[in-house]
């Protein structure tokens, strides 16, 4: 059985922040621009929508980083040591990030957003319209340490 | 640069539904099973969120299928024609599906869900908790035909 899959970039992040840090997520804007492979169209009907999913790599984790046991989110022993698939860290099996942003602008192939935790240079995989039947919108629950670890997720340094 | 990322296939779907169709996902639940590469631990706390996020490939759509131009969702011509990437559907670059789903249980290796709309046999690229904090749960606007394209999406035939 195959264990492999090869995918291609659609687009790439800039006008985001250079540097990865784990917080402090507040700068108000990033654009996503397609490869020269994509025609403009592809983003056509985008602007109809407030939110997209944009699934992105974490293109600067080093593979010997990658855990699969598991261990405490961000080293913190004050939270449960969990398994790579029970957290959203970076440090994961293909690297794959997911973030559902809002959508500011299109024009041409690029597409402004919202609330993008990604870094410049960030290679794209795919951008999915957010639905909500597909969201669990409501009737969420989440364990206490994942809300102290996004505490300053979205915040500037200086709301620290 | 670089233009194409190689992804291992950490889990495979079943207990699920056989054929590919476009509705009535409304079968209870489904099995994700982690291959032998991933220990029983990866899924360790899992079971202390209401939700997880499921990434998966389309597996058998194929490559001549996929359209980057704009085209009507599902062929029905009372919906705009709109991009790839304004629209959550299969025939897509790089095959990527995205579903948040309700977990029913994990165990060992095994983690059982809810409204999983993903076939026998798929193979899964991630599993991510799900995250009121980068999943936009209020202030979410789509266009009227994509609540239309869903209507029977999550229902059984006999609904019809």
């Amino acid at each position: 059985m195959t264990t492999q899959y090869t995918i291609v970039l659609i687009a790439y992040v800039s006008e985001s922040r250079i540097a990865a840090e784990d917080d402090f997520w507040s700068r108000a804007t990033a654009v996503i621009e397609l490869t020269d492979a994509f025609p403009e169209e592809a983003l056509l009907g985008l602007a109809d929508f407030s939110h997209v999913e944009v699934l992105f790599l974490f293109h600067q984790v080093a593979e010997e980083k990658i855990v699969i046991a598991n261990r405490h989110p961000r080293n913190n022993p004050d939270w449960p040591a969990v398994g790579v698939f029970a957290q959203r860290a970076k440090s994961r099996p293909n690297r794959l990030g997911s973030t559902i942003c809002r959508i500011i602008s299109v024009s041409d192939r690029r597409l402004t957003v919202a609330k993008l935790d990604a870094i410049d240079g960030t290679p794209v995989i795919d951008l999915k319209t957010r639905d909500d039947s597909v969201s669990a919108s409501s009737t969420v629950t989440q364990p206490q340490w994942t809300h102290e670890l996004m505490r300053s997720y979205w915040s500037s340094h200086s709301d620290k």
